[in-house]
């Protein structure tokens, strides 16, 4: 019970702590962007570490869509205690390359809290920046290079995009 | 098994990501201080947070003794999959006030890793700091205010010291 909420208040204090630093209570893109990218980074290197932990037959999965329903299944169930809700290729979207994957969490527990407490869809970024990243260095460690972006259109949905690099 | 090791992980992160905003590499005494202040608050916080979700009967737990042995066996094993050592009550020792305790962990999780890789207990402060505030805050739910320290003899063993404060 103790350890199901840990990772999330470790969570909830990492990004209060990224923002403390700001000097200016009202930081700029260019701060903001760099928290992101700080959270984003630390979010890849647990994944990366948390990929290696994997059990072999995961490693094994030759599918990037296999992959990508493990991470759906079982990476969400350890990290967040629940299942991802969706997962949609997106070969028809115009403009989008094939491996393109959409993944909807219609509540997503990093979210939740400030569901209630905060308003304003714009802060929602700063809390989806580290799962960005640990779905990115997961995916890394299975051999795929991706890049991973995330949007709100109603808290505490969100959906992932996972768009791999081909090359 | 990949939840367990998540808390690890991220602590590293942060450890890292503190310890990175350094623009000197071999920062001073005061750099040194503020950094392992803002983990050992971290920490509090999260431990406050847990504490909020404990079971109502560890609430009710009126024996000081029996608060720690509940830090000893089902904090520990929730956070770091062991149960601590030892508890000690530490009466006996001069200049030593009634109710303090020591806690020892003959293999603590977050100083393994690093017993391989670095070599100096100077290095081991980073890695307690947000632990001790973990337990402070997480007695402070449990309406015992404290100061807790750690120290280290021999890596990976550690031990915390819990000064509970009377008034």
């Amino acid at each position: 019970m103790v350890d199901a909420v840990l990772f999330e208040f470790l969570h909830t204090e990492m990004v209060a702590e990224l923002w403390a630093h700001e000097a200016d209570p009202d930081p700029g893109p260019g701060e903001q962007k760099m928290n992101l990218l700080v959270l984003e980074s630390m979010g890849f290197r647990v994944g990366q570490a948390l990929g290696e932990r994997l059990p072999r037959e995961t490693l094994a999965l030759r599918e990037e869509l296999d992959v990508l329903k493990f991470l759906c299944k079982d990476l969400w169930v350890a990290v967040f205690q629940k299942q991802m809700d969706s997962l949609r290729t997106n070969h028809q979207a115009l403009l989008c390359p094939q491996g393109t994957y959409v993944l909807q969490d219609s509540s997503f527990p990093l979210l939740v809290r400030m569901a209630s407490g905060l308003q304003y869809v714009e802060e929602a970024p700063k809390f989806l920046a580290f799962t960005c990243g640990l779905l990115r260095g997961t995916l890394s460690t299975l051999g795929i290079k991706s890049l991973v972006t995330a949007s709100v259109a109603a808290l505490p949905a969100c959906r992932f995009q996972v768009v791999v690099q081909r090359s």
